[in-house]
């Protein structure tokens, strides 16, 4: 019952995941899309060759670079210019519009790959004492800037890579934990919790890629967050290194001794520290597992189902629901017909007895509520393309469509209200001279009792200047997200492009907290600036 | 199936609670605990009249006192000796034992009754200005120390008492939510709430007297927190006014906006600020309700159980498990035969069909980790005196006999090795010369996946310095606690009382991380001085 995960190689450096898993579109999809959303072949953004890219000179001060040495080895300190190009940023739209227009001026200026806690320790230590910005890298699968090598008051940076704390340091059987060290990819760490039986449950969409302390970093949410929780959920006790020294947080499951520190980790997108590992909460691998689509009238009947369900405490492992539009749209990316109304995906996990008596459960709410059941073949479907759609963004390029996804969270009553406001922004700011509309596709991923998140997908011509009008479309649903009293985000994070909105999201104060914080770890502000807490103004 | 609440008047000024539910011993049952503990008659605390106290002259200076009535209004501004004394403190040991010494020599210099949030961020800003102490007084029922209004750096405290912020502000019905002020205390709010069909379902020991943002404030933990979750897993926002300004923290029931600031003031124990108001998850009272006691041989086999209960993911409403001793003497109390071995106590609330298929569920688990069921009469033993055990004290102490709780909690690996080392210290601090041994009682009182709290009762005679006795064993426990690397509390919080192990809890740098978060709220320092965060070395 583990996933199967078909093995990835390394990522490309300028298009989401593997190269050799990239996706093409069809001629009669291209054509279709390309007339639907009116977009101009002329357009279509070309990629550049490595060997054409010509990263800027290295600016690591000497002393830095011997200190730096030092502190994990010469061979650990790589100044190349395939390391500096590799770590020039994350996965986001603007990320790649640049890194198709051959721009790597970004490239940090040394790729630092420590060992080991005590080694993350010293290279921060050093990046303080010599005035270099360190930028916390694990998957480096940031869809918001959040790995983005930003010098902020600095001359030089280098991204802190973590792929060599890929350790399972220790399972507790009984507390049904295991310690994982930061840098190990989900794949690796299923792969070796999976011989003790075990699994974590964390399927986020940047599953092949992403680390345990990226997940922790960035307060990821996995597919599964329903049975499995969000990964803030998962974890037990942290530990991470600051240039003031080490945080060792969580003494218990639980705690009223002051506030839950570990909670002010999680989520601090290395401007706080670097999370080098964390004991997180595990689960036997499933005994069984059963699929279920169902289909729902309309988004609003279907929106009070998964409202039923997650108000009534009976919790499947998996629940999501597509709105009309993505509903047809993804039957017609399967060559599926579509069923009319919206399709939602149901996944029970766990002991045969429990996910049977979950089952029963279920599908007496979501049929109360207006459902009707499909059966497992649409859940398998989408199961086997569920890591695909990032791909897919690259060959919507290469077609001169620009496709982004941007997700939030509010209650039930501010739902419906939610989705419109964004659906009307990125409508309106992708809107085109010719009158093409961009699509928009909107789901319901993960749920709570009080509320749930909406995640949106949109496609739109990307016209001469994509990231003006990424930019002009970021900004309007931001924007429209704000005034509704939503979450600017509920599991991408903030990293640069979400920045302009945690004034709103915390207020005045809390931004002054959050930097009171960080000038006690990190006083000299070299911990991934730029990102997350707004400028001083 | 709402819980029937008996009323309650005014709390004593002295004792646990309403003076009218005081509860006595039986003149067996006082003979058979003074001699089995080595109690002698002599030492028994007498209780000092109120006529006969003598509260220092209030040493608020007259400008602050000005401004404090100009915010609230003078006649919300009580320098009256009663007021004063009931606000002296809240209901540890050592605030009993004072009071019955008639010490009453940290009495605040006023009370202030603020109307609402914005009055609340007046006091604030005129204590801050004036330089007077203010300590945030909810219920006062703080059994560590949490509302002595110590002056810190100050020469004059005020408390500040949130009982006229007693309003349901806002049911949201589709959200689940209900906005309650910070003043209301539990049988208030269950009352506002049940006249919409709904309930909190937070039921601490304190239930009668505890406040809203009480609980908040120190991260509570209600007896069916398997069920309803723990406080801090209720609050979908707040709101809290500081010196420098108000935090309205939560714009979605989950998000990835940067760290989650909401769980900064979540036990922050009016050291950052004071929580005027909170939206909370609430829940439809349930259809049905069903308890069912199971016995096991011993402590291992019920603590086997409980955890393979706990990671299954089934969750029963209530879980606790008595061990050998406190099931004996539970029986003892109430004049019933014990039976052999440990008696666990489990409730079932819910819709009827989901509570009946986790009932079954849940008795299969059990079963196979050797329980036996005992049908529903234990529970409704326990169930009537839940709230009553506090009250026995005050008469334990009417004998000449210290009684005592402590909690803390571990994962499932560490419970029995942490469970020893406490009962072993506390049996070590409090033997006396004579070679009688005190009483401690354990029982776990709330499951999670990963571990448990555990929570001891300890009985002993208190001698010619029971306050020294008190603090023999508070120390030795708390070093135990620190020792097996478990939290210093579950759910009783800092205070004074827990404040020395604070350093151990989340280190050198986590207390400076608190301190910074404080210095940029209250600059002046003079929000609840001398709980939480212990002083700079």
């Amino acid at each position: 019952m583990t996933e199967p995960t078909r093995r990835v190689g390394e990522p490309s450096w300028d298009a989401w995941g593997d190269p050799a898993h990239a996706v093409s579109l069809t001629e009669p999809q291209r054509e279709l899309i390309v007339r639907v959303l009116g977009a101009a072949p002329e357009d279509a953004r070309r990629r550049t060759a490595e060997s054409d890219l010509r990263p800027p000179p290295g600016a690591l001060p000497e002393p830095a670079r011997a200190a730096l040495a030092d502190a994990v080895g010469a061979e650990h300190v790589d100044a190349g210019a395939s390391a500096r190009i590799r770590h020039a940023g994350g996965k986001s739209t603007p990320d790649l519009l640049r890194r198709r227009a051959g721009d790597v001026a970004d490239a940090p200026d040394a790729v630092v790959l420590p060992a080991d806690h005590d080694e993350v320790a010293a290279v921060l230590a050093v990046c303080a004492e010599h005035g270099v910005a360190v930028v916390p890298f694990g998957g480096g699968t940031s869809v918001v800037g959040g790995v983005e090598p930003l010098r902020g008051a600095f001359t030089a940076a280098v991204a802190l890579d973590l792929r060599r704390l890929d350790r399972l340091v220790a399972v507790d059987g009984t507390a049904g934990t295991a310690t994982l060290q930061a840098g190990l990819r989900t794949p690796e760490a299923e792969e070796l919790l999976g011989a003790h039986g075990l699994t974590l449950g964390h399927q986020p969409q940047s599953y092949e890629y992403a680390t345990i302390g990226g997940y922790a970093a960035t307060r990821s949410c996995g597919q599964s967050s329903s049975g499995y929780g969000r990964f803030d959920d998962m974890v037990v006790s942290l530990r991470a290194a600051t240039p003031r020294g080490t945080l060792d947080l969580g003494r218990a499951p639980s705690s009223a001794a002051g506030p839950d520190l570990r909670r002010l980790l999680l989520g601090s997108e290395g401007a706080f520290g670097v999370i080098t590992e964390a004991t997180l909460r595990v689960r036997p691998v499933p005994e069984a597992r059963h699929d279920e689509a169902w289909v729902f009238p309309d988004f609003a009947a279907g929106a009070e189902a998964l409202r039923a369900l997650a108000q009534s405490g009976v919790r499947p492992t998996l629940v999501r629901l597509s709105d009309e539009q993505e509903t047809f749209v993804n039957a017609l990316l399967a060559d599926e017909e579509a069923v009319p109304g919206c399709l939602a995906v149901i996944t029970h996990e766990g002991g045969a007895e429990q996910a049977a008596a979950v089952r029963t459960l279920t599908a007496q709410t979501l049929r109360r509520a207006g459902g009707d059941e499909l059966g497992a073949e649409p859940v398998a479907r989408w199961r086997g393309g569920r890591y695909l759609a990032p791909y897919l963004r690259d060959a919507l390029l290469d077609a001169g469509v620009l496709a982004e996804t941007l997700e939030t969270a509010t209650t039930w009553s501010g739902l419906h209200t939610l989705r419109e406001a964004v659906m009307e922004a990125l409508t309106g700011a992708l809107a085109t001279g010719d009158g093409s509309a961009p699509l928009v596709l909107c789901h319901v991923s993960h749920v709570y009792p009080e509320g749930a998140s909406l995640y949106f997908t949109v496609a739109a011509a990307a016209g001469r200047d994509p990231l003006g009008r990424w930019r002009a479309a970021k900004c309007a649903a931001g924007d429209a997200i704000a005034a509704c009293g939503a979450t600017i985000s509920h599991h991408h994070a903030v990293g640069t492009d979400h920045r302009p909105w945690m004034e709103a999201e915390v207020g005045p104060l809390g931004v002054q907290v959050l930097r009171a914080v960080k000038d006690t770890l990190d006083p000299v502000g070299v911990l991934n600036p730029g990102k997350l807490i707004p400028e001083r103004s």
